[in-house]
C-alpha cells in the first residue's frame, strides 16, 4: 500500500515548478509519516532544480526544511506520537556505520548521506522527494522534535539554515565572551546573528553595502562593518574569534583572515568550490588563524539546535507564501529580495492547480 | 660594565659570515646570563642572512636553537641558578600584556615578539644577536630548563623545530588513537614524527621521492605515502586527523585535504606566502576540513615540550659541525643535504679564526 501526495516538481532545468502526483511509502517499522505544514524556500533548491550542480533526478520535488505533524508511525517507532510536530531537514537517511555516523555527523557519512530530494532511498531504489509537497515518510532517525509553541512556519528554516549555521558555532565553542562575525545578511546570516547572540556572543556583522545597520542590530548585531571600507576594515583587525562566512559565491578570504584574532578559524558555510585569490598564509601561519568548512549539521545537534530556540523563542525572519508563488519566490530570491526566507504554506496545496 | 663575546656575523646579504666580536650587556635583574654550548642551524638562519624576508639589520649573528649554562643571574631571578642547563628559542621578548601573551601565546604578542637575533631589545633598543655566539644575555621569562640526561646538542633544535611542530600537535590534541601525517622530511618533519609518535599516534610520511622508509619508520612513522604517486594517495583519502605541512615553499594543499578525515585540520608550518593554487573549499565544506598555520610555540608550551622530551628520551637527529664551517653547512642545507639538523659546538670558537 502507498500514499497518493501530491507536490510541487521540476521537470528541467528551465521549466517552471507545477503540480506533481506522486507516491510516499507506506511507513516502514521505523518510519514517521508526516502531513507537511510548512516547507521553506532553500538557496539549494533553485540550485537543484535548475541543474547548476548537475543534472537532477528529475522530476525533482524540492524542499528540505519541512515542518509537520505525525500521522502514523511504524510499530517499531518510540520516539514519536501521533499528532507531535516534528521537522525534517536535508537529510533522511545515512549508512549508520561509518566513524562520521557513528560521532553523529551523519551530514559526512562516509558512504554518503541521503538527501531528502534528488537521491536515492537506500532500500528500495526510489527516488527521494522533498518538502513542497502535502506528505511525507522518513525513519524515525532522521526527524527531530519542534517545540509545540514556536511558530510552525518561522521554524521551517531551522531545520537548514539554522543547524547549518549552529553546526560551526557549536564546533568552534562559541559562548559568553565570544567574539562573532557574520559574513552576508541572507537566509543563513540572519540565522547566524540570532544564534550567536542567543549563546552569548557579542556578534558584528560584514555587509558589502550600508542599509543593514538596523536590521542587523535587531537580529543581534552589535556592530556593522562595512567590508569594502578599508578603514572599517583595518579598525577591527585581529578582533573575531570566528566568522561564519554565508556568502554564496567565489569571494576574497584574505581580507576576512585579517581580522580574525590569533587562533580564530573563519569557516565558509555558503560557498563550494575553487577560491580564485591566491590565500596568503602568511597571517594564518603567524596567528594560528585557520580557513575552514562546515555543512548542516548531525541529527542530535539539530534537536539540540530545535530545543535551544525553543529555549530562546527564537525562529526565522520569513515571508510566507502560496505553493502557487514558487516560481516567483525563485526570482526574487535570485535578486536576494526576501527578508530572509521564504516558506512555504502546504495547505495552500487546496487551491492549487 | 657589559660583557664582550665572539660571534660569527653576516655582514651583507652576499658575504660568509666570519668572526665578530660585540658585546653582551650586563645581566638586568631579570636576567639570566648563560655560556652557549650548542647552537642549532635553521632555514630561517640562512633566509635571514641572505636578505630572503628582506634587508636585515646587519652584522646580524644568527642562531635560535640555543643550549647553555647558566653563568649568573640578576638579582630578581628565581627560576634559574648558576651552572643550570638552559634553552633560548626564536623569542627574548614580548610585550607581556596583551591577550596573546595573557594565555601564553608570546609567539603571536599583538605587539610583536622580540626575536632572538634580527631584532631590537625593547629596553635599550639595542639589536638583538643570536646562539652562534660564546655568550647570551636573556630575560628569565624567555629562558627554559633542559633537562640534564638529554644530549645538549641533539637538544638544540627542540628549541624551533622542535616546538614548531610540538604546539600544533597540542593545540590540535593529538594523543593516542590520534591518526597524524607530515609532509616533508627534514628538520621539522623528522620531529613531527618523532613527537607525533611519542604523543600515541599513528603517524604518516607523506614524501616526494621514495627511499626514506627506513629512516621515516625509525623515527616514528608506520607509513610512508609517496605523494606523487595518485593510487597510494587514493588509499589513504579521508584518513588524517592532523596534518603537519612542514614544507618550506610554495605547493598544492588540495591532494592533502583530501586525505584529511572528518573535522581534521591541515597546518601549515614552513611555509608563508601566498598559495598560487586555487584552494577547493568544497572538500573542506563537505567534511568540515580546516587548513591552518602555526609559528613556533609559547614559552610555557616550550618548557612542557622539553619536560616530554626528557620523559621521552627525544633529541634531533643531528650532525655536529665547527662553527668554522658554517658556510659550508648553509650550502648543504640549501640542497637537502643534512639528516637532519645542524648543530654548531660553540667550544669550537676557541680555535676560531
Ligand atoms: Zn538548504
Ligand atoms: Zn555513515
Ligand atoms: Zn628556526
Ligand atoms: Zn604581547
Amino acid at each position: 500500500m502507498v500514499m497518493p501526495v501530491r507536490g510541487y516538481a521540476a521537470h528541467s532545468a528551465t521549466s517552471a515548478l507545477g503540480l506533481f502526483s506522486f507516491v510516499r511509502r507506506d511507513p516502514r517499522p521505523n518510519d514517521v509519516a508526516i502531513e507537511i505544514e510548512f516547507a521553506g524556500v532553500c538557496h539549494s533548491d533553485l540550485h537543484t532544480v535548475r541543474g547548476d550542480w548537475g543534472v537532477p533526478r528529475y522530476p525533482v520535488v524540492p524542499g528540505h526544511e519541512i515542518i509537520g505533524r505525525v500521522t502514523a508511525v511504524g510499530a517499531d517507532v518510540t520516539r514519536f506520537t501521533v499528532g507531535q510536530r516534528v521537522g525534517v531537514g536535508c537529510m533522511v537517511d545515512s549508512c549508520q556505520h561509518c566513524p562520521a555516523c557513528a560521532q553523529g555527523l551523519e551530514q559526512y557519512c562516509e558512504n554518503g548521506m541521503t538527501g531528502t530530494y534528488n537521491d536515492v532511498d537506500r532500500q528500495d531504489g526510489t527516488s527521494t522527494q522533498g518538502g513542497y509537497s502535502e506528505r511525507i515518510v522518513v525513519s524515525e532517525q532522521f526527524v527531530v522534535n519542534v517545540p509545540e509553541h514556536l511558530d510552525p512556519a518561522g521554524a521551517a528554516p531551522l531545520l537548514c539554515a539554522g543547524i547549518t549555521t549552529w553546526s560551526p558555532l557549536r564546533h568552534w565553542k562559541v559562548g559568553p565572551g565570544s567574539k562573532v562575525a557574520v559574513v552576508g545578511l541572507g537566509g543563513l546570516g540572519h540565522m547566524a546573528l540570532k544564534l550567536a547572540k542567543a549563546m552569548g556572543a557579542e556578534v558584528t556583522l560584514f555587509s558589502r553595502s550600508p542599509g543593514k545597520e538596523a536590521d542587523a542590530q535587531r537580529l543581534g548585531a552589535s556592530h556593522v562593518v562595512i567590508s569594502t571600507d578599508p578603514a572599517q576594515m583595518k579598525a577591527v583587525r585581529g578582533q573575531f574569534d570566528l566568522i561564519i562566512d554565508t556568502v554564496p559565491y567565489v569571494h576574497e578570504l584574505n581580507p576576512y583572515v585579517s581580522t580574525l584574532a590569533v587562533s580564530g578559524t573563519l569557516v565558509l558555510v555558503g560557498y563550494l568550490g575553487p577560491l580564485e585569490e591566491m590565500l596568503n598564509t602568511a597571517p594564518m601561519v603567524m596567528g594560528r588563524k585557520s580557513v575552514a568548512g562546515s555543512v548542516i549539521g548531525g541529527i542530535a545537534e539539530t534537536q539540540e539546535m530545535l530545543d535551544f530556540c525553543g529555549q530562546h523563542g527564537i525562529t526565522a525572519d520569513i515571508e510566507r507564501i502560496d505553493i502557487g508563488s514558487i516560481n516567483d519566490a525563485y526570482e526574487r530570491m535570485l535578486k536576494s529580495d526576501v527578508k530572509y526566507r521564504f516558506v512555504i504554506d502546504i495547505a495552500s496545496f487546496q487551491g492549487a492547480a
